[in-house]
């Protein structure tokens, strides 16, 4: 171990459509974007913030033709993304009206509640409220 | 939007060996190790905190004959983890010199250093000093 000070700053996602990761994770999920970037020609990055919590999440979009451009592939690397709020079930709801796909269906105790939907590029997100 | 609160709370990765990514994150990337648990049989969570910053990151390991197993396939899902660090060389070249690959060779300005490696599961960790 290191001496420095260290630490984790961000979880860096790829997104295929920059437009509608963004609507997913601002209108539904209540992150609020804090900046946006790009460090080479092609590449957007928009840097969300979790204002509750202070989880960082940024997007990545790499245009055709930029250097880190790729064909997008679902892989198992990201295994999820967890929110807490206060009504899981509201919540799980409402994404699933909003076409999101269902991951894993709403389970419900008494004072626990979770599921899972896809975000719009089929990584797994987490809904819970109640005990952790 | 809904008036909930409401906030992302962690980003889960999955990793083929808990033992290895284990010492990845907490011998070399600041992180601590701040619980443990397990919802289903074969399924181990390591919970990660990198206590300067608040981010946490679970590392979510299944078993075969798990509920949630399935073969490690590289994606692109996940862009890449980001760590700020006092000194990006001091801790780049101890990485490289421990045995984790390089994703893309160090950059270095005069007041600005940032390079990326790969984790044991191949994820791209950034490590950068400097202006942000």
């Amino acid at each position: 171990m290191i001496d420095d000070y260290m630490g984790l700053i961000y979880t860096s996602i790829r997104v295929k459509d920059l437009k509608k990761s963004v609507d997913f994770y601002t209108k539904y999920m209540g992150m609020k974007i804090v900046g946006s970037r790009s460090w080479v020609p092609g590449e957007k990055i928009v840097m969300l913030l979790a204002k509750d919590s202070g989880q960082r999440l940024n997007l990545m979009h790499y245009s055709k033709g930029c250097i880190h451009y790729a064909a997008y592939k679902t892989g198992s690397e990201m295994d999820h993304l967890m929110f807490e709020v206060d009504d899981a079930k509201k919540l799980y709801d409402k994404l699933i009206e909003k076409g999101a796909p269902v991951a894993m269906k709403l389970w419900e105790e008494k004072d626990f509640a979770m599921g899972f939907v896809k975000d719009p590029n089929g990584i797994w997100v987490g809904v819970k409220s109640g005990r952790s």
